[in-house]
């Protein structure tokens, strides 16, 4: 069955059932607008889009894995303010030969993420479109906190992150590998590599840890989505600061990216430290904090001068690219 | 200057100047996510998206013109439940080959709307894609008040409007006539008639008529955005009541079209009754509760046996459509 043989009523009504209350949702669907408890006094949002072909291709994910990362993209910029999500509501552009199943997956891949969270999925709204188009809002309650923002960091803090590193590029990669028709390296009889295409195709954030960072006293804090190079950059010039990385500290991630790296003729390092899509968080600590058991210390905020790179590894400009431009498009 | 020509960055530069804060705005863009205050201890919430070549044309309207409708529309649902806006996210995905300048004129259509009404615009998302796809969400405060559900419509209610019935419908309907080659009609040299295209092209909707409505005791309100007839049939099925309308109410509304209506070889009726997109607002209101200036009554509650239509005017059920579905597209 198509979207195109159902009316958008017909189509609701076999998304909205999927789709979870939330714990914070004072109406849900239905009316004009949902109604959400905003308990602080404050609401945190944030907005992002997937764009078919462009964020993802229907060849390679499921309506469901597109559901899981538009909706993980987003709690983890809510997160990232040390804030705890609590409703999103989406738009959703279809063409009318698209299964509804690839659409009520989707609702499922949302729900997967949102329910066990008690995020709700409020309100959406379904359109027609030659292509896919998935836009979703989230919101937060930063419960009574100040917000942690990117520009806090401060010379002598500590550096952490949350999450994986490099996982998706690797997926990435590898998935592109299988589709150019290569297999992914000598003996391999799948692509998996341990759970790597996976990463890139569901995504997952450690959203609690955001406002774990915040309770204890995260100075700065921003989710890790275009690389880390890239994002800490970010930080780096929102805080006046240079962040120094410790390349130790990577060792793990590089090691355990050298099969497929090997497989793809790619370099682990280029993964971890400058791939986009995994969502961690990237926190700073006062020295005297104690870094939350979430996060992993990676490096120290040392003072800039004028020419300093805004980033350092062991105190070098490092010689990997900067991540990637979501607009300009990505290198698949 | 192309979109393609610029990075996100450049891009987004041009862009957030462009935007207004908003009086409620504790956090606006450059983080992970945006502040907005939530004094009422609740927001209120909804999301709409525009697709090129489904809700606008770009042959016909401006950056300029899909911003301030992307607004109003969103704007509209916020009011439709009493509240008064505070705030709003944007997703674009735009084609490399768009004017910057087209890109721009959304941001000042947005802004044209929310400045006046202190309502910001928080945040946002870019991407590239082959077609305009322009998604919002809208966030608004209840003040404390009880939202105004469609579902509270009462028997002996009157019921009323504020805002325009039809001119949307005739806006379109001379902007497809103009684009097939045809007059718009003998002696016309052009195809504004008195501010109907501008009506379809930049719809208006009486925002503030929303709280007041709210103020003054409204038992049941929504957005008629797919046309009258359609949206009082759904506050009628939400109510489990009937509306009847009062023909005569429409008199002036049919009159002011009939010009329109004659160039183009349509009925009058079916665009006030039927026409979507003119964000009016409907409301029910106790027989003994003074109507606020800005609405002015069409009709009264009645009940509703099990064969009665959920609508009718003057007691019969009416002989014109019952408008249109956005997404099996509309009659263009």
């Amino acid at each position: 069955m198509h979207v195109a043989d159902l009316t958008e009523e017909q189509l609701l009504a076999l998304i909205v059932p999927e789709l979870p209350l939330g714990s914070s949702t004072l109406l849900g669907p239905g009316d004009d607008a949902a109604i959400v408890a905003a308990p602080d006094g404050r609401f945190v949002v944030t907005t992002d889009v997937l764009v078919e072909d462009r964020h993802f291709r229907r060849a390679w994910s499921s309506g469901e894995d597109v559901g899981r990362r538009a909706a993980v993209q987003n709690l983890a910029d809510v997160a990232a303010m040390g804030a705890v999500p609590t409703s999103l509501v989406v738009t959703l552009a279809v063409p009318g030969e698209l299964d509804v199943a690839w659409v009520v997956g989707l609702a499922r891949g949302l729900a997967a993420v949102c329910g066990p969270l008690g995020v709700g999925v409020v309100g959406g709204d379904l359109s027609g479109s030659p292509l896919v188009v998935v836009s979703v809002a989230a919101h937060g309650d930063l419960q009574g906190r100040p917000p942690v923002l990117r520009s806090g960091a401060r010379v002598g803090d500590v550096v952490a992150h949350a999450g994986v590193l490099g996982r998706s590029a690797a997926g990435l990669a590898l998935v592109d590998r299988a589709a150019a028709g290569g297999t992914a390296g000598p003996g391999d009889d799948d692509v998996s590599h341990d759970g790597l295409v996976t990463a890139y195709l569901r995504p997952t954030s450690p959203l609690p840890a955001g406002p774990e960072a915040a309770r204890a006293g995260a100075t700065a804090m921003l989710d890790v989505s275009d690389g880390l190079l890239r994002d800490a950059g970010r930080m780096a010039r929102a805080s006046g600061v240079r962040l120094d990385l410790h390349a130790d500290a990577f060792a793990a991630d590089v090691t355990e990216l050298a099969n497929a790296a090997l497989a793809v003729g790619a370099d682990p390092w280029a993964w971890v430290l400058g791939g986009g899509e995994d969502h961690g968080l990237l926190a700073t600590f006062g020295p005297d904090a104690v870094v939350p058991a979430s996060f992993r210390v990676i490096g120290r905020v040392e003072s800039r001068a004028a020419d300093d790179p805004a980033v350092t590894v062991d105190a070098v400009a490092p010689a990997v690219g900067p991540g990637w431009d979501h607009f300009a498009g990505r290198p698949d």
